[in-house]
């Protein structure tokens, strides 16, 4: 199977939940539609950011199918299938393929963990095979799974295992083996990096496609600094990029994705609270994240009048 | 609520498959038989040694209605219901419930990890109200899910927020804290050692109950180390427990839960193969393994003719 | 060589500092003499709580040779030569040999660390060899060295390399391994246990040297629990043992070996501050920690008058 | 105090040693001359690859005396001071200061470690304060000290602490970071970038001076790099870049350091073994890494007939 690169940027979509924790599907359309005006070429859904593993087998299906059905094709939608039972997320990735998604995605199991690559290659084989017509993409993010195999071996062998192997999410700040794994057989896989406040350097050893959270809230600055690099600006690319890097760094003093919902209602969108074991803002905390962005004329960079 | 101590052992049962990896609950009647002949005081059903989380709800649901049909009030059966998505526990602590199982027990949300002792409280609180009437023991594993909050601190806040909170399954060598939680107001709490190869010397600082893999097979000889202990016959004691400190210490090389599968299955107890992540002897392990407990007697021991 | 086993417990006593951080070697005389009087076995110099590695090479003889003269062979002079250079370790080994030391230990190398157990014992022998009529201890404590190797392993090993070995200061909570090591080859080496909140559970599986930073000032509570336990009054011996696991961790919320020196300040010695990267009490900090302890009748208790 | 940025490339160099493990000072001034013509802007003495804390203090002095000696002023010398010690690092860095080094850096003590950013800064000033006169780096190098402070707030706190603070060897792949500490208040601090592999993304967010280990051996195609990066031929210096990515990928299977000693001596440096806790390369290690380099055309690219 050849796999298209994906040449752009995709967001990792949060989930809007109602005040009481349950799902609000009816925001997904409206959601959806600002990302296409924002440029993304694609929406990352159920993932890490999405909260995924916070979620029911049930209501991530009818979150994917959500984000599918409003799409309507003008993004990519991945739908992430990770789960601590390679049986569910095999029931996640035959629905996924049933629903038209354009591709699928899983982490390594989480609770018992693959002790080798050759482990990792068997468990990703196992749930590419369940939705073998859709490009699978491995989910690399070490930090959060504990599992940091090394991806060039993982090429290796998953490779010739997996027909269906489109590439890597690779969630790590490792840009070497980012770049290898990129140029790993002529740049035979699509290696999409998610690691938003390196996107920079990552551009800089050929970085094409990523995935990632900001993405939801900030594309068109994103955008603006990949453009500037891509023409030969690299003074203007750095200023533009340290501007996020600078976002980032103010709201991953707080829990992450909370501080992100948060920056989301800020801007109009009230995606509802996280789901326990994440935290949500007190009023406390949303104040003090506003005035902090707000203090580096944020709202202003983001939402230009 | 006033809930009993447990005083014996409890075997962290293994979930038989067939050989294809789909369940094998016929087994299930025997397995329960063998357990109540050798003195077992309760099962603790789909954990990490039975693979819970390698399971699908549906599945997990089928196991551990065997295993209370099965029991007959026999022994007690404890249902672990740990996921990454509360919502996908609470639904298994009503059935649990719902079944007539005798206690539940949940790991911390392991994708998302809780940050704090107040989460994990919150986490615990929301998980044990979906079936109030039931004990509920939080299960403590650090080196498995990588959450190792201040366990004194837990009983502190979780005693005053969850009233079914029965206590502890502690699985970690901190002896010291587990003698504290032990002793926390009196005795209040149930705490289950969960550290086999450290029974002799928790038993010395003032067990009472523990649930752990190895009783599954060996729970006579450990039995046996406790009526030592009692009587005061440190000597005997302590060989007694060195033994089954050799018997981890061999196994342990292997992947565990795999080799204690090979081991029932030496045993004449065939559980079937482990699932993804967690992988399965090949035919050279297993004759490796039973050559190196065959060298130490542990057959003759384990099962006196 | 044979080695006698050390019976009882040992000091792993705090150096002494004048209130702007030189040495205060004054104050050595009598701390060997309250420590002697207290009824220990020996004392262990310039190990973590000496804060060995935070002094020059020349610092740390001076040290020794205090602790040396002081003792006048009424208790056992282990001095601990640790380092991140071997060479280093090599000039303090012959040091302690020339004094007249009865014993010496070393950490692994803690910059650069052992890879594999067949490094760490080459580090040992290297170490051992600069004073080969001496016993050597290899001192395990993972959790500060971050080297974690396999203490069944090492002993096989470095049983066979390294003439002088007596055996290893255990600093970890991992008991059966313990036990384990202790009983290796009937008992060939002295396996010192390093875990004074686990000292009753140390005991129950044939413990009998111990050395610890708490004896230097609990020493006869915990001789008390040992002597309970001895006479098979286990009741008794958890009741005191659960006394000092209280009062480790009242102190061990504040960082461990600067609140000791503070703890022995209320007791009328006063060693002087900690050296850097180690902090020092503030007042504040040490009145809260006085009313804490004495909140738990901690002075009576250790200094019945 | 105004501190120069230094732009360009700066060798962490491998302290040669006889056969025997011995210094072999003689080697140093060819060495350095080698530095000189590959373009080098400075030499990092006695860090990490120099095996500084597997050296005793007398043997670090007499290396940084010879690379000073050697340097003629020709290029600069940092010298590395850290230790468990601030004792022995204030020795060693009024040592530098004496001898005419250019500037000194150290890591964190390594034993005991700062448990917060003000105890690093307390730690840094202390060392920093015993060469007032020596621009002072703080050495960032977490995977291998434990010790992974926040660097902003590290400049916060020591930048107005520490008059002759000159700025950070960052060596971690979180470039983000990098990039703020290296415009943190108008770029006032000098943050060297200290991961080779990561060096064009580095550049690409604005680093001018970078301290490595494969610069000892490979400067010229970093240079290249560089090169091709600032005069806008992007693919011409990824393809350069990649090919030292795969260099180090190569290498860095086996012992890091060793391994590059072993390159240096295919190269036709003999530098001699490592000391321990390093190990040195076998026969067999040796053939195999040098096919796999030939495999490449490694010695052909990195000297030129």
């Amino acid at each position: 199977m050849k796999h298209e690169h994906i040449e752009g940027l995709i967001a990792a979509a949060f989930t809007p939940f109602h005040g009481d924790g349950s799902l609000n599907l009816e925001l997904i359309p409206a959601l959806t539609d600002k990302l296409v005006k924002d440029g993304l070429k694609g929406i990352f859904v159920c993932g890490s950011n999405g909260e995924g593993p916070n979620m029911t087998t049930e209501e991530r299906m009818l979150v994917a199918e959500a984000f599918v059905k409003a799409a309507r094709k003008r993004l990519l939608i991945i739908v992430h299938v990770g789960h601590s039972s390679i049986a569910e997320s095999r029931k996640l990735a035959a629905h996924a393929a049933s629903i038209g998604a354009d591709a699928f995605s899983s982490v390594a199991a989480f609770y018992f963990k693959p002790t080798s690559v050759q482990v990792l290659a068997d468990c990703m084989a196992d749930i590419a095979s369940a939705a073998p017509t859709l490009p699978f993409y491995y989910y690399h993010i070490p930090t959060l799974t504990g599992v940091g195999m090394d991806m060039m071996e993982f090429l290796e062998i998953a490779g010739s295992r997996i027909p269906n192997l489109a590439g890597i999410k690779y969630t790590s700040s490792t840009i070497h083996e980012y770049q290898s794994c990129f140029n790993y057989q002529n740049g035979r896989f699509d290696v999409l990096f998610g690691f938003d406040e390196l996107l920079l350097p990552a551009l800089a050893v050929g970085a094409r496609g990523a995935i990632g959270s900001t993405y939801t809230f900030a594309a068109p600055l994103y955008l603006q600094t990949k453009a500037y690099f891509e023409k030969g600006d690299i003074k203007a690319a750095q200023q533009q990029h340290l501007f996020m890097v600078e976002v980032i760094r103010i709201f991953a003093k707080y829990p992450p994705i909370p501080a992100q919902k948060a920056i989301m209602k800020m801007l109009g969108w009230d995606l509802g609270p996280c789901r326990l074991p994440l935290t949500t803002f007190t009023p406390a905390q949303y104040d003090k994240l506003y005035q902090e962005l707000e203090a580096i004329s944020f709202f202003q960079k983001v939402q230009p009048s």
